[in-house]
């Protein structure tokens, strides 16, 4: 096999056979296929695509590329769930709890966050002393003794995913539908888990903008879990605002203990009781996904999820004051509040400009080596289909300094848009796909 | 700017801006733009495509990544061509010696072959003695001083190209018109002549399979010469067969001596003719092409021709015994005679299946550091339209063993094409653009 006639064969729309890809990936592993060329390869991708039988391929070569969990020993089912990122989206510190406390054990992998939607890592790193860089036997004994886990990808899972993610990153190659399958379902199935709810971000500040594209993903991920014996369900979510009022490391773990006091966003709660009453059928905890999200409701009520947070930080070296002190956590020096400028009604918040806004202020990173301020963020105090009157209040940003809220002020105001007729409060879950 | 915002305004189609392609351009030279993401970007303008202002764009940054050759105390015009490459191409050999001879200095810059198609470089070469790597003042001095000089590439003009041209081979990403068409005008620019007549070969055993092709190319590239003053010709020529009758160093060079004797293929001193008159025309040197073409003639009849190309041997440092001794090149040791097995018209030679087939016995380079056999080859017997009887000499094989020749033995055969019905003789020379 000659790796430029497989560049050629993909750059003219041309199937590539199983042994094809997984020479490919191999090469790309072993260095016998120099970059320069994985790259171009990668180009070819995603101007001439993959069919669902290539994307399969590519997904059982990445993971094959390392190690995969094995989770047998637990002796039942575990779950996952993954969202493609998002403004504000703070669903697993939510989610993971509940189901945990529900009786279905949740062993997550997760990621730091890059640009503008945050990473769940990131998150939990901003509660002091919480370790998310965990062993394979420390991943399964907090599986086993808690039944929550969420731990940072370990570069020996599907680690020619890392490759081919660094490379994409560089070369303008990561808008493609069979990459991002590929890649995350690598990660997913390498993670050892029985059943994972893929939460697909829809909207102006997720990477798929249109439902028909999130719809066509979701199916190809859920299609590549099949082909493994992975169960997957998908729901698609709104991200055309984003999630919850909190964007921000420690302003949206703060959010994620309000929710589970009963006393957060309904949207954020929402999509949690979703993807959780998905989980709990999944794993025959419920006859049905209502079923299910009644379960998890009585859970809620029950302060059960609240106990396995602490629980599950604890677990992980976390200090767990913060959730019965509001003010544990450390808050940023400068906290501005926004005002609406005119009166009407919240017709449409700019999640993406909302999130270019936070990494300008050090909530997220620009590059992989930025260091992150923890503090900093926005807490929205307005959403979609709420009226406001002149001088009421939009949103508080949370910065280091005046200068920083200065400087991402007129954005966070752009981010808004004012209707001077009512606006209906637009539903957060478009659609699952079983 | 910003290397992976250029990288994806061409993936989407975009038109790049000049400073945008300066700036990656030399990005690439200085190594800021890493390999895998120039590489990542000619698979999209592979893909996208480029506009003319584009490719002038990239023409002339590649021109200014290196030195561009001052032929200007030479004080007149002097002439060039280039050939994007055939099977028995070696038009420069018989026409440089008659432009030269009619009083038009000829100085061209020419490449070693690679694939199936010879370089000009390595038939010179295959005179004893003969020397191409000349410096800058030899070049000069050659041109003043014997009316022709034809020097090997240098890799100080158009450095750019170098580094794009050794990336394309290697990573699918050669088959795109405005790459060829900068790659190919930034050297010719580079090499300081006033007019090029370029030599665009379509057909099976070209690069451009088509006539549509090959105008496109040939218009894009006289589009780029107009653009900085270089006066540009193109010939569109047939390559559906080799060209001439011999394929390989040694046998070229003896082809060329017969065709400047008056004893060579019609269809080889067609294009010379072509190609030379046009260049008299382009330097003044005639007020027609067809009086060009006159003048050639008399320059071949009489003798001055060869004269020139002995002159230009023993400038160069090659012995020009060949000239008047058919014997004082070195000759393969096994000549196998291939005959007719049907008797009939011949319809058709695949070129590109002989030029592989002599790759395949020494006569030209699978890789760059392949060694070449100078004295292997082929030549052909018959051509499209003759006629042939069972039993008649299609070709003789020349090779350095009975194995290597057993090899090739099907493959030549099976080249030709034989019709029970007449076949008329194509036009060597499809269209002249200028």
């Amino acid at each position: 096999m000659n790796v430029v006639d497989i560049i050629a064969a993909k750059r003219d729309g041309h199937e590539l056979s199983s042994e094809q890809i997984g020479w490919l990936i191999n090469g790309a592993m072993e260095g016998s296929v120099a970059d320069y060329q994985l790259s171009a390869w990668l180009m070819a991708v995603v101007l001439k695509g993959m069919s669902d039988r290539e994307t399969a391929d590519l997904t059982r070569s990445l993971v094959a590329s390392g190690k995969r969990l094995d989770l047998s020993s637990l002796g039942g089912f575990v779950g996952d769930k993954h969202s493609t990122g998002g403004v504000g989206d703070k669903t697993t510190l939510v989610v993971a709890p509940l189901v945990a406390a529900a009786g279905v054990p949740m062993g997550k992998m997760s990621g730091r966050g890059l640009g503008y939607s945050g990473g769940t890592i990131d998150k939990l790193e901003s509660i002091p002393g919480m370790q998310c860089s965990l062993t394979v036997d420390q991943f399964i004994e907090g599986v086993r003794n808690v039944g929550l886990v969420v731990a940072a990808q370990t570069p020996d899972l599907a680690p020619a995913d890392g490759i081919l993610y660094k490379m994409r990153d560089v070369t303008a190659t990561v808008d493609s539908l069979p990459l991002i399958a590929s890649s995350i379902m690598s990660k997913k199935i390498a993670a050892g888990a029985n059943g994972v709810v893929l939460d697909v971000k829809v909207g102006s500040g997720a990477f798929m903008k249109t439902p028909d594209q999130a719809r066509a993903l979701a199916i190809s991920m859920r299609d590549i879990g099949r082909g493994v014996g992975l169960l997957v369900r998908a729901v698609l979510s709104d991200m055309d605002q984003p999630l919850g009022w909190a964007v921000g490391n420690n302003l949206e773990v703060h959010e994620a203990v309000q929710t589970l006091r009963g006393e957060g966003p309904a949207d954020l709660l929402e999509v949690a009781l979703v993807i959780g009453g998905n989980l709990l059928e999944m794993a025959g905890k419920a006859n049905s996904v209502e079923a299910g999200q009644d379960i998890l409701r009585e859970t809620l009520r029950s302060g059960a999820g609240l106990e396995k947070l602490r629980e599950f930080v604890m677990n992980q070296g976390g200090d767990p004051s913060f959730i019965d002190d509001p003010h544990a956590l450390p808050s940023a020096p400068v906290q501005r509040d926004l005002v609406a400028r005119t009166s009407g009604w919240i017709a449409h918040i700019d999640a993406e400009a909302i999130g270019r806004a936070s990494v300008e202020i050090g909530a997220g990173r620009r590059v992989k080596s930025d260091a992150i301020d923890h503090r900093v963020g926005f807490v929205l105090n307005a959403k979609i289909g709420d009226h406001v009157e002149t001088g009421s209040k939009l949103a508080t940003i949370h910065t280091s300094s005046d200068q920083a809220a200065s400087q991402v002020e007129p954005a966070i105001l752009n981010a808004f848009t004012i209707s001077a007729t009512p606006v209906a409060i637009p539903p957060v879950i478009m659609e699952v796909i079983a």
